[in-house]
C-alpha cells in the first residue's frame, strides 16, 4: 500500500459571526463531507474564523493613537490607528518601511503588521480583526469540544500567513496548536547508511499549515477549514512555543 | 463534493546511483502506485536523489581549503574542507556561529552550510553531496522525461529543508522547478465582502514543498518522491528566481 496524506477542505462553513458555535459549524462541515474522525486526524482552520468567532473585531474609528504610533504612520505611510493596534499587539518592532511593519507579536512568533486583517472583515469600511488572543487555548477548547466520549480527539492547528525573510510570497504557518507536535525531532535518528543526523528538527506543524493553506480559500472561496487524514507521526501534546525561535538563539533579528 | 488534495508517496524506489536513469524509477514508482498522471499532477522529489543521479558526491580528501574557509572553519568548528565547499556554492556568507554558516547560495535563495548534506551519502565516510548544479533545469528535463505524446506534463517540484529566521525546525522548501507557479498572484483580487486584497502573493510552490515533505522519508525510509493531486490552481511555467526575494527588498540579510 502506498502512503498518503490526504486533505479535505469542509464545505459549507457560512460566513462565521461573533459567538457563532464554531465547532458545531465544523462537526456541520466534517459530516457533510463524509468524514468521521479516526485517530491521527488533523484539522487545519484559518486563524479568521477563530477571530471571528471571538469577536476579535475592532473598529478604527474607536483607536486614539499614540505619538509613537503617529510618527510610525508618518514613516509607513499606514493608518496611525491601524498602526496604534499593531504596536498594542507587538512586543517590538523590529523593521518597518513604507506599507509594512515587521513585529514581534505579543504571542511570540514574527511577522507583518501583527498578523491584524483589514480584508474580509464583514461590517464597517474601518473595521479591522486582531488574531485570537490566546490561539493555544483557542486550540485547545476546539480539541476538547470537537472530542467525543467514545472517539479520537483531533489534533487542532490554527494558522496565518507570514511574509518571510529571504523569500517572496506568504506560507502558512501555525499560531496555535493543540494535540499535535510543533517540531519532530529526528536528531540521532540513524540514516540510510547507519550515520546520525546531524540537525534535523522538522517543523511539523508549519509543513501542514501550508500544507493546509493550499486548500483553505485565500480570495473568498469561504473554505476555511481543512480535514487531514494520514500524517506518518504519532501525535503528541504541544504548544506553539516549540515553533518561536528564542530571540538569543536568532541571526536575524 | 469536497475539494481534496491527495499526496502520495511513491514506493520502492531503489537508492540511486550516480548516473540512474531517475524519469525510468519514478515512472515504475508510480506504476507501483497504481497512479497515471493526469493534468494539474505535480510531483515533489528530493534534491537528494537528484544531486545523487546527478553525481554531485565530492569527496573531502579531494579539497584543498583556503585560508578564509580555515579561518571560518576555526570559528564554526566546521572541517575546512567542508567549508572551502560551501564557499564555493555560494556568492556570500551572511552569518555564522559556531556549527553553522548561513550563506546566499549560487542559487539565489539563503540556507545554512550551502544545502550540502552530510548524510545519506553512500560510499566513502567523508564524502557529501551539494545541490544539483542548476535544479531549474533538472526539472525541465525530469517534466519532459516524463511526459509522454499524448500525456499531460507534469509540475515538477525539486525541494530541500531549510531552517528559517525566527522559527525552529525546517520545512520543505522549493530549489527547482519546472511547469509550476512559484507565486500565486492575489492581489487585486476582491475578497469575501467585495475589498481587494492588498498583499497577497502566496508562494505557492513552498507551500507544496513543504506538504510533499511531510511525506518525505526523513530517516532513511526511502520514499524521496511524492505525487500530487487536487492543487487547485492551474499549473503554468516558473523558474525558481520567482521566490527569491530580491536582497535590495529583503530587511533581513
Amino acid at each position: 500500500m502506498s502512503r498518503q496524506l490526504v486533505l479535505t477542505a469542509l464545505p459549507g462553513l457560512p460566513s462565521i459571526q461573533p459567538g457563532d458555535d464554531l465547532a458545531g459549524l465544523i462537526r456541520q462541515g466534517l459530516a457533510r463531507a463524509d468524514l468521521k474522525l479516526v485517530t491521527g486526524d488533523v484539522l487545519v482552520i484559518a486563524q479568521k474564523i477563530i477571530s471571528k468567532a471571538e469577536g476579535r473585531q475592532c473598529l478604527l474609528s474607536s483607536v486614539q493613537p499614540s505619538a509613537r504610533a503617529d510618527q510610525l504612520a508618518n514613516e509607513t505611510g499606514k493608518d496611525p490607528r491601524l498602526v496604534e493596534l499593531i504596536l498594542r499587539e507587538s512586543r517590538q518592532v523590529l523593521r518597518w518601511r513604507p506599507g509594512v511593519l515587521i513585529v514581534e507579536h505579543r504571542l511570540g512568533f514574527v511577522c507583518a503588521n501583527a498578523g491584524i486583517d483589514h480584508s474580509n472583515v464583514e461590517g464597517e469600511e474601518d473595521s479591522v480583526l486582531l488574531l485570537p488572543k490566546d490561539p493555544d487555548a483557542s486550540a485547545q477548547a476546539m480539541r476538547k469540544a470537537l472530542t467525543d466520549a467514545d472517539g479520537p480527539a483531533p489534533g487542532i492547528l490554527i494558522i496565518d500567513s507570514h511574509g518571510r525573510a529571504w523569500r517572496m510570497g506568504t506560507v502558512g504557518v501555525a499560531i496555535g496548536l493543540a494535540g499535535l507536535p510543533g517540531l519532530l525531532d529526528l536528531r540521532g535518528t540513524p540514516d540510510l547508511y547507519g550515520r546520525k543526523l546531524e540537525v534535523t528538527q522538522v517543523g511539523l506543524a508549519d509543513e501542514l499549515a501550508a500544507a493546509g493553506s493550499l486548500l483553505l480559500g485565500q480570495a473568498g472561496e469561504g473554505t476555511p477549514v481543512v480535514h487531514v487524514r494520514g500524517l506518518p507521526y504519532p501525535l503528541r501534546d504541544a504548544s506553539l512555543g516549540e515553533l518561536i525561535r528564542p530571540e538569543s538563539e536568532d541571526l536575524f533579528r
